[in-house]
């Protein structure tokens, strides 16, 4: 795709009309630059995925423009596509000091650490990427260290936010880098892509330090055990725990991998501050004085296989919930994880634990969103003052209630782009207006397989899912077609077959009167002989039972 | 089950740690009157099930002693399960007008209205039921004509809300009857079932009429056609937006079968009111100009095959949805669904309607829930001043949060109750303690099969639902044993053929070895041959794909 040297091309190939996989892309003339290369958690339907990739077909085909790959900052749907992405694309990799050490990480297990290039930046850095050039400022997050992107480029400056919220009160004493915001906005910015996630929120997001306070006041109130369960990657929120248990002189023990992860590199590169002595083992925690101890776990959107899930089911090796334990999630669920959450404090409370949750902490809320609500929105459109805005990070009414919001704020609606992923905005002699698609999509991962299950495995696992499956062999005579073995009916996920033998008898019949009467026929060849069965066998299954399993007739000879 | 004929046992079979299923039991002596009868939709691990519903054995063993069942109200989940219990007892029914209505159009449905004693109850109505006497009082809920039942047994007063709310403004003027349900407390109450689906939630929840205005508001702003989306039960809605078609000068079109069912037989009934002419057909809507339309649909769940649903995806036969419309969700998502609704939502905005939904109205909400907050189950605790209470209607953490309001009101630890479905509460001598636990439990129905699919079944659905199936077929000779013909290997679900030739070619041979090997070691029996290549085949599809489909070997024998 020929481009004129004085136009920048902006699109998503991930990100945008969904939450996860996020995946910007910002090309002028022969220079590519990336930003973020997330994962998305597949769909319900999905069934059997595990995660899913941008496809970055355009990438590949334009692997010698891509200059580099920023990291805004180290959530799985920024940094989780990355090992893939990298295995294809040799490009270095831009990104401040915590999400290096969460992005090493990855890269090691994956087996690529050594191979590839990467370039730590902070706020203040500058960034040559071709006729472009990066700088950063920082922004507020429910991780540390994440960062905004300004882009220089020869149409103009284009700003990605990065995920943002306007903490006033951070943890950290690091408030937003308002100033260096407003500067850029004041210089004049050509396209600003911002953080749609919490557009439909009126008001601010509330400040991190008050959710410790909640805490603290659930801790002066607890007689007996503490567990709390956060997001593994809320290391602001993992602080304010270890504070508090500082405070009120508990021991704290950590359960579950990630979150085991993200403690220690924290720690290492000195963006969480844990007194020593305080963590101890399980093992330690479960001879301690219940009004000693504090366990902090992974779990808080009810995953089945997490730790706080396991407990909750007294299936986890180490610890139990037991009654009079106080449990804290301090986490809301991510849409889509309500019934697991819910069923997680049902078991919870059976067990015997008082369970604060959500919105009912008793002296405010013990968890706050990481997004910005609409005030924030507004704050940073008004700061970056840009010229064109092209909303990201949100499904499609999250995007259109932003560019509402942007409207508002006196961007007119034409200079305004609702994107889809491979959807383009071209810029060309300051100019903006849709450009050409470019491909985009999913890849799915199941296990070690990347991309090779597509639609049609999907839809099987589907009809499977649904109503089973019904295997019919028979082996026929190579000579004469005449049935030397079977039918055999066998079924799975269809009906419980000892109740069922009637059923499945004149199943049986039906199978073989149908290949009796195609021979008779001289229907020989084998797709028609399993068209046949498939039909009459289907047609009897669904008058008998309304159910349609899928049906597999198999034709041996000899 | 030997029972002193002067104690009364109170359970349920349905409806306690759950939402759905509702059936509850009271028995005195050789009595035993039923309340309600409901399914539950299944849940997410429940592949291909299509509906669940309280196992009633314990009342197939007692049938003699089944004097009736009471319905309290029209809704799925208290009459959606009646016509398979009815196909097993032969008793009578107890119902309101409208109520009954919903149930002779299921009866008929079923095949079994004529055979079916239905007696016609209002909430004066007095009903001897064995050694028991029902009387009722009126309850506001989502529907109309609900009650609540007030059952004398010789033990004492055992009173069951029903689903309620307090409506101090109710569409039909008809509020809770206060002075009904304080008389009944004043003489005494032996115990008191209640409603605990909204026991999280502090304050009142909203008149119905706040909703009417709401809707009136998003009215008189719309310049386009008007869609509104709600419960198809929810007949004081309906009349509001009716109300609204009206004052607007708007002809009204309704979409969905069981929303059309539900308006036919409210109207039939006496309980919605719409003038002559305002609804017309699909078609002549369509010929309508677009400030003279109103769409009255289901699909406020976002169900996949609901109408809205199909009308966002621009798959209803009838009617699309256009830029410039109007789209009301006067309803939120019940637990579970909170993605569906987001989805259909986005397609929504997606085709250029302006989505109203939720919190999100200009004026006020557009739904407002059936069931009372936490200070309307206080009221109606301090309204029964019951001595003994049990939580129903809500999963475990609803009922738990009930239990609380209660201590709240001043009714000991000691006298409440939190049961399980098959747990009892005896009381004798007027003393409450927990009794023996009877049978209770779920069955599944899928398509025409009930409680044919059981966890064996489900299981192999999960199974195939997430990495497929391999099919090994293998034809062997009768007298030595040696292969004949295959083995042929046929996936589903598992990888794209295609793309997997290598892998299956090798999965192949190892199957053919594997059978040589057992041959050589004299491993004749079928099941040790079929566990060598499961175990062989599985085992190299793992390390190959960390994919662990289920695998189906199948010998035939020529």
């Amino acid at each position: 795709m020929a481009k004129s040297n004085h136009s920048v091309l902006i699109f998503a190939l991930g990100g945008v009309g969904e939450i996860g996989k996020n995946m910007y892309v910002v090309q002028s003339g022969d220079d590519i630059v990336v930003i973020d290369a997330g994962l998305k958690f597949p769909e319900e339907e999905m069934l059997g995925i595990d995660m899913v990739i941008p496809d970055i077909t355009y990438l590949e085909e334009n692997r010698d423009k891509v200059r580099g790959i920023i990291i805004t900052h180290g959530h799985e749907d920024h940094i989780g596509g990355l090992s893939y992405v990298l295995k294809h694309l040799k490009v270095p990799v831009y990104a401040t000091k915590l999400t290096l050490g969460l992005i090493d990480a990855k890269l090691k297990e994956a087996g690529i650490l050594n191979e590839t290039k990467r370039v730590l930046i902070n706020s203040d850095s500058e960034v040559v990427l071709g006729s472009m050039k990066a700088t950063f400022f920082r922004v507020n997050h429910s991780i540390p260290d994440c960062v905004g992107v300004c882009l220089e480029t020869p149409e103009g400056y284009v700003v990605h936010t990065g995920d943002f919220k306007f903490d006033q009160t951070p943890i950290n004493n690091q408030t937003a880098d308002l100033a260096k915001m407003a500067m850029i906005g004041d210089r004049g910015v050509l396209c600003l892509l911002s953080d749609s996630t919490n557009a439909e929120r009126p008001g601010f997001t509330g400040s991190e330090r008050s959710v410790g306070a909640a805490i603290k006041d659930v801790f002066s109130k607890a007689t007996g055990r503490i567990v709390v369960s956060t997001f593994a990657s809320n290391v602001h929120r993992i602080q304010q725990v270890v504070d508090a248990a500082v405070q009120f002189n508990r021991k704290l023990t950590v359960v579950g991998r990630s979150m085991q992860n993200v403690i220690n590199i924290s720690r290492e590169l000195g963006y969480l501050f844990v007194p020593e002595g305080l963590i101890v083992e399980s093992d330690e925690i479960n001879k301690l004085p219940a009004e000693q101890v504090v366990i902090l776990s992974t779990g808080s959107q009810g995953e089945p296989m997490s730790a706080l899930t396991r407990m909750a089911r007294s299936a986890h090796r180490k610890i139990d919930i037991l009654p009079g334990d106080t449990v804290i999630i301090a986490a809301t669920p991510i849409p889509g994880n309500e019934k697991y959450v819910a069923r997680t404090i049902d078991q919870l409370s059976r067990i015997g634990a008082e369970v604060i949750y959500g919105g009912h902490g008793p002296n405010g809320t013990v968890h706050v969103s990481g997004h910005g609500s609409q005030e924030e929105l507004r704050l940073m459109l008004n700061l970056m003052k840009p010229k064109y805005f092209i909303p990201i990070h949100g499904e499609y009414r999250m995007l259109k209630m932003h560019s509402l919001l942007a409207e508002q704020v006196g961007i007119p609606e034409e200079n305004i782009f609702l994107l889809d992923n491979g959807d383009t905005v071209e810029i060309s002699g300051g100019r903006a207006r849709y450009g050409p698609k470019v491909h985009a999509g999913n890849v799915l991962i199941d296990g070690l397989g990347v991309g090779d299950v597509g639609n049609i495995v999907l839809r099987d696992r589907k009809l499977l899912s649904q109503d089973g499956i019904l295997v019919v062999v028979v082996t026929l005579s190579k000579q004469n077609g005449t049935i030397l073995s079977g039918p055999d009916i066998i079924s799975r996920g269809f009906v419980y077959v000892r109740e069922s033998e009637e059923l499945l008898d004149e199943a049986n019949r039906i199978v073989t009167q149908t290949l009796v009467k195609c021979m008779e026929e001289n229907v020989n060849e084998w797709s028609s002989l399993k068209n046949n069965v498939k039909e009459s066998l289907g047609r009897y299954l669904f008058e008998q039972t309304r159910r349609r399993p899928m049906i597999l007739p198999i034709i041996m000879e000899v």
